[in-house]
């Protein structure tokens, strides 16, 4: 056995079993992002900034629908000194009650968004508490918070988090009264920062906030001037609603947890009662094809039966998810938000039926810009969103990107290399909904590949390319049709001359009417043999989506 | 305020602040990773295998390392079904105490290796964990687990985890006689998977893993038979030691932390005593620097005081931190893992001095293999390792891969398109070596990309690639050399033919002497002027490495 220190812990050497035990003890989940920032997207000082806001921005956003108040949001950036920057962050949300402001701010994992079916744009119990944590760590200084419900008080506290306990810290707080009756949210952190206002930057992540959140009205009051991104709609997108899980994809392990904990008397007021779309024949057929008894206790299903069950789940034919759980940005609202945006001179969009992952209903948005002002030169870009969120990091290792680059986009008319993205004057916009994402961190930056989205990610673009391939085959056509007539019109002299010859008249009155026909598009110029059948062979087999599915 | 089902949750419509107070909740971080399982590498059925051979056998050779036993590794992956496996992992490490059974494996965030400085490949209590949960939540069945510690008894037992408590669940606990008295863990779980050979894959991973830890002896029993990667060394690597914190690059945050924490009575003997290479005097010039009289209580320094010590604690001149608590592979180690695996003309590896990143100490190796069979085409073939632990995923976001793409290989005489991997008959190996490897999600795939550490990645490719640079440089003059004889051996003849018309003697025996001239060597070929000018242009500047640091 080593030699020990005054905590037990042996400094070096071999280690026994009982060393070993000595040692292990309970790892706070704040501690755990203490050492763990870059997790939550606090690797460097600039993403950092950019990450704040988010959370923020995110917060208010899910704070003002959950209430169904049009969002006035105001971000404010100041420089302090060379690294330092105060933010602040102000919403006219529903605010914070008194009884929950602390652990609002100060818990990880602790939250009102991670137990519901029901898209939303935070989830976790993590985000703000994570921009509080950096603002501790690089600065040591508390974040200062002022809310209001709307009544008569408008509490300030200055707050920190204990990581080693995972709680708050509130280190003071006071009241004012409340004459205008506001109501929301402020958070004030001072941070060690580096501002940027290059491609990821809290510019581009606003801008493309405001393309998927028309309703929202956000004023930007940067180190640089004050940017506005007004609203262009007042209507504030359908509430979504909550929803119960969808039998498809559920897990086993899940279904066995549910059914330990489940108030229901029997397995068949189990199955209609906590999943959606289960109704009363559904449910027989689901146990007739288990070989299980209606009225047995859920409590009581053996792991084996349980295992009969959940592949029973899976057999039955039932209705797709109700779509009500999840907020699409919508077909009119991305053409409108790409024309808003770029310059192009075709925009298709195509918002996916729902679909189910691990049994959470889902639903892949997609629009295409091309032509006009965009670069032909280069990849076509990618804005990826998820739960109206604009995601700007890690794009290589997102769900989204590995579906745009699996697409086969030569057969649309582009170029692309095995396995890149096209290349072309392009925008691929893609927006995933859901009542849960995948992301592939906690800091949000990039969705998981689970197959099953990738494949409705790539019908959904495989849709909108087959509007775009139309478009693209018709401009070429139209170009090339053009370069016919061109070619033509330089042998119009020849041919003249050659008519002149053959039939004895004079060939200038020839040329011009040759030349008038050409002009008017009354000349039919043939396409050659072989380019038609080329054509045809690229046309896309009509079974493609069907295959797949 | 809107309707409620039973368990107080507004089901629809617009929420109260009051509302959403109502939902709010603590989040155990075990329903956490259920719902999050990508987090910990587990969102598709082959990746999942991989990812529990990869925790399996990491957890044992941490194990093993810490208890100084030269590690007998078995993994065994036996096909049930379609989609139905069984993994078995056993190793011969120290094992696990009884009263700490249950915890070990049935409690995320609970470990012995979070809280200490000290390399090792698993940290966060979370790996084996997630294992377990993956196959109770494909499959609902618990885990096997044995284990002793060489004492009179085996213990066998099955273990699930109560996720809504992060709690242990033990189904079943039986005890044998252990008369071999056998030390060790094994570990068996049923999943759901898909079983792959190609690259990302158990073969993949475990061929890596040997080269890293040429000590360990692991027999892979799969579906298509028994692999054996023998021990090519019986020396273990040397005990990386436990380390305080070094005072660069610790964050304000966690100082101020410390210093509320400390049971030193002052705070000279806090920096003393709680930070690593801080002696009396560099103490001195610390506080000096801060303005702060030794005798001060810790807990008494207000945070402005924190601040002016934070930043001279990064201004005064130390040593580097220790190098005994990282364990690097070693240079010959390196060269010998890529002989051992690679058929190439060129070897070369560097073992960087260790360096800081948020008061961790880190240390950088790179390798790199040219030419002879590797593949001349396409780009240049990258092994990441962490701790020793091969990263197969997430490559195109990790900090490694970063580093590789923005070293300018052209310098080297490799092309490379802008911003790309070098491309030609190029392996890569790096291995990033720390007490805290800032991984980007749990699931330990790729490294975050802090500044300092890309930046000494950088500085190793630079490092090996002048050395790859005088061969290939070497390689093409000789090359060109060869290229050069041949093109005079075609003139020998007219030379010859006009030598004899200059000096009237026979052509034939000229034509000889200059023929062995050639062949032997002893013919100086001049280098052409202009070539050997772009040489000394392409010779890279001397400052570079001071430059950059």
């Amino acid at each position: 056995m080593a030699a020990k220190d005054g905590l037990g812990a042996p400094i070096s050497d071999n280690m026994t079993a009982e060393d070993i035990a000595l040692n292990m003890k309970e790892i706070s989940v704040a501690e755990f992002f203490e050492k763990n920032r870059h997790l939550l997207g606090y690797e460097n000082s600039s993403k950092a900034m950019l990450t704040i806001v988010k959370e923020g921005v995110d917060n208010s956003l899910d704070a003002c629908e959950d209430a169904g108040i049009l969002p006035e949001l105001k971000v404010t950036v100041k420089q302090l000194g060379i690294d330092r920057f105060r933010i602040i962050m102000e919403d006219n949300g529903p605010g914070v009650v008194e009884a929950k402001m602390a652990l609002a701010f100060g818990k990880m994992l602790f939250g009102s968004k991670f137990h519901r079916l029901k898209q939303s744009r935070g989830k976790q119990g993590l985000g703000i508490r994570g921009a509080i944590l950096y603002a501790q760590l690089t600065t040591g200084k508390p974040a200062k918070i002022r809310t209001s419900t709307g009544d008569a008080k408008v509490h300030e506290f200055e707050l920190l988090i204990d990581t080693v306990r995972n709680e708050p810290k509130i280190s003071a707080h006071t009241t004012a009264p409340n004459k205008e009756r506001w109501h929301g949210v402020s958070i004030e952190l001072e941070i060690e920062g580096v501002y940027v206002e290059r491609a990821q930057s809290i510019h581009e992540y606003l801008k493309r906030t405001a393309i998927a959140n028309p309703y929202a009205h956000i004023i930007y009051n940067g180190p640089n001037g004050v940017l506005k991104y007004e609203r262009t709609t007042n209507t504030m997108p359908k509430h979504p609603k909550e929803i119960k899980p969808h039998p498809y994809g559920i897990e086993l392990g899940i279904l066995i947890r549910m059914m330990a904990t489940t108030r229901s008397q029997n397995v068949r007021s189990f199955l209609m009662g906590e999943f959606s779309r289960v109704g009363g024949s559904s449910a027989d057929q689901i146990l007739a094809l288990a070989k299980l008894e209606a009225g047995r206790k859920p409590a009581s299903i053996a792991n084996d039966e349980a295992e009969r069950l959940h592949k029973s789940m899976q057999m039955v034919k039932l209705i797709a998810p109700p779509t009500d759980c999840i907020s699409p940005m919508t077909e009119t609202l991305i053409e409108n938000g790409l024309k808003k945006e770029l310059e192009a001179d075709f925009y298709v969009a195509i918002t996916r039926p729902p679909s189910v992952y691990r049994g959470n209903p889902f639903q892949v948005e997609v629009g295409l810009a091309y032509g006009g002002k965009l670069n032909p030169q280069g990849a076509a870009e990618l804005y990826r969103f998820a739960n109206k969120v604009p995601l700007l990091y890690h794009q290589s290792s997102c769900a989204i990107t590995k579906a745009v680059e699996e697409v086969d986009w030569k057969r649309y008319g582009l170029q692309q290399s095995s396995g890149g993205m096209p290349v072309g004057p392009l925008v691929v916009l893609v927006h995933f909904a859901s009542v849960w994402v995948p992301f592939t961190s906690e800091g949000k930056e990039a969705i998981a590949e689970y197959p099953e989205i990738i494949k409705d990610i790539k019908l959904a673009i495989q849709d909108a390319g087959r509007n775009l391939a139309s478009f693209v085959r018709s401009q070429r056509k139209s170009r090339e049709g053009q370069m016919r007539r061109q070619l033509f019109e330089r042998y119009i002299p020849v041919v003249a001359e050659s008519l002149e010859k053959l039939t004895g008249k004079d060939h200038a009155p020839i040329e011009m009417k040759l030349e008038a026909m050409v002009k008017a598009g009354k000349l039919i110029i043939v396409e050659p043999a072989e380019e038609t059948k080329t054509e045809t062979k690229k046309a896309e087999p009509a079974e493609d989506e069907g295959a797949d599915e």
